[in-house]
């Protein structure tokens, strides 16, 4: 698939994520400062790569993604809430995010904890309640819900988060890193493809070959966002570059060097595509897809 | 109902959470000190007043609770992460819970808040998973998830802390300071009426009875909680007297008076009490703990 393709399939997918999140946004009784500020983040300009990849994964499968997009929102919600949470002055205290003051800057500590709180709890209804409206089977809901919490919960995204916040100044191996950034990253990109595959009705062998897909791109994803943080483009970044080094992270480069690390982007990108050629899999936009995120400079 | 009978009652159904939550605590691939500062506020002697509504609610329709105990838990571990945060120096700045110094000041802030965001996560997975484990059909899970990011999300209780937020130092109406309580409070008790209806196959006429008991049950909470802030005994509570009142929060007895607010929580509990007098409803255990709820000191 050519990226100018590719650039047409993540706009359309992107503006179909947004279209519903807006409309699921709208509804409900919700004091209105706290809306404007799960709102704030949930719509700063995100690339919407995690939604994208889930519905990418069901078409991979020859299914029609639609009935995936209630599962496509609630994972960029979370994803958003833990960008909100990680932000805060007790956490990384950044100022910046996508060239926009961070949440807590704008609303204040309090409400954005609450926003991220809030933005957690509605993904799993949304996940349960719009994906029975749109046909999805209790028992595979049940299945997301379940998927989601291992993905995202204290053995996975927040148990990254923790392990990260006690690495803090200490020597952190290759290996331990690349541990932190499973669960941190890894763990939620997992959750797409396989959610993807779960709706699309896959089997063992497609959904084992999802995962690895997924495996491989969230650790190149990872090492590229160190890449960027060391020699990216703060305009491009929005944010100021060299901000993890500065705090004393650990980093792929700093660990790596600069050009290991380049090598290690594309030899993860060409394992994530290969992991793919399994009967049943049409894998060409989820190649495309992890050549783009190589090639990224935000 | 006899008192006696319905403390041997509560504990009996308090020690089935408290295991089964040690036993869904034990599991997974988490951070040691994450675990330690999850299970730290989640055993920190709390009196399970949410779990224990739920399963008697299943039982007041003639259903055996142990397949609630899942969802019991949810509920629990739901009620403890507010309590986390709620806690926070951003949010209340509480150094004190339950005779305990609160969970940022024994784990810093960082780990407070993510220890809440994980509980918060487990919960719904322990929802979905561990229901369906006990052969609670998914249907019935879908709507347990849904009806828990109700009470829990936007619209329910973090709406509620979010109003609380806005209208601290503010003038605010006991209509209006209703409203916040039925958000904050209210809204996680009507989930576990509700749900323990779900799960027992309540009809419509049953689950309207039992969402109006948990209606004025949760306010009459709230202002007994707001009476034992004002004339409680700091050693029973666990914490300093006068404290909402000194942060220049809206309490009931100081926009009614001590004894109208008094006055109140009788009236609600016979009111939660006779609205549970609907076919098909033993409502002996639920008013027991309806009266129980009005006389406690903590």
């Amino acid at each position: 698939m050519r990226p100018a393709a590719l650039a047409a399939y993540l706009r359309d997918k992107a503006d179909a994520v947004d279209n519903e999140m807006r409309r699921l946004m709208a509804r409900g009784d919700i004091p209105p400062r706290l809306r404007e500020a799960m709102a704030y983040s949930l719509f700063a300009g995100g690339k919407r790569i995690r939604p994208v990849l889930l519905l990418a994964a069901m078409e991979a499968l020859g299914a029609p993604s639609e009935p995936g997009l209630p599962a496509a929102c609630a994972v960029e919600m979370v994803h958003t809430y833990s960008l909100i949470h990680d932000d805060l002055p007790a956490m990384d205290d950044d100022d910046w995010r996508r060239g926009r003051p961070t949440n807590h800057r704008v609303y204040g500590e309090a409400m954005a904890i609450l926003a991220g709180d809030a933005l957690l709890t509605e993904a799993f209804g949304i996940l349960a309640a719009e994906s029975a409206a749109r046909g999805v089977p209790p028992a595979t809901i049940v299945a997301l819900v379940r998927e989601l919490t291992e993905a995202a919960g204290a053995s996975g995204m927040v148990g990254g988060q923790a392990l990260d916040l006690e690495a803090e100044g200490k020597d952190v191996s290759v290996e331990e890193l690349r541990a932190v950034h499973r669960r941190k990253t890894g763990a939620l990109l997992v959750f797409c493809a396989r959610a993807g595959g779960l709706l699309a009705g896959a089997d063992a062998r497609q959904l084992a070959a999802l995962t690895r897909y997924a495996e491989h791109l969230g650790l190149a994803f990872q090492i590229q966002d160190d890449i960027l943080d060391e020699v990216g483009d703060a305009t491009k970044l929005g944010k100021p570059v060299g901000s993890d080094r500065r705090k004393g992270k650990a980093t792929f480069p700093a660990l790596l060097g600069l050009e290991a690390s380049r090598r290690e982007v594309t030899r993860l990108t060409e394992a994530a595509k290969a992991a793919l050629e399994v009967p049943g899999i049409d894998g060409r936009v989820l190649a495309a897809l992890a050549d783009y995120l190589l090639a990224r400079e935000a």
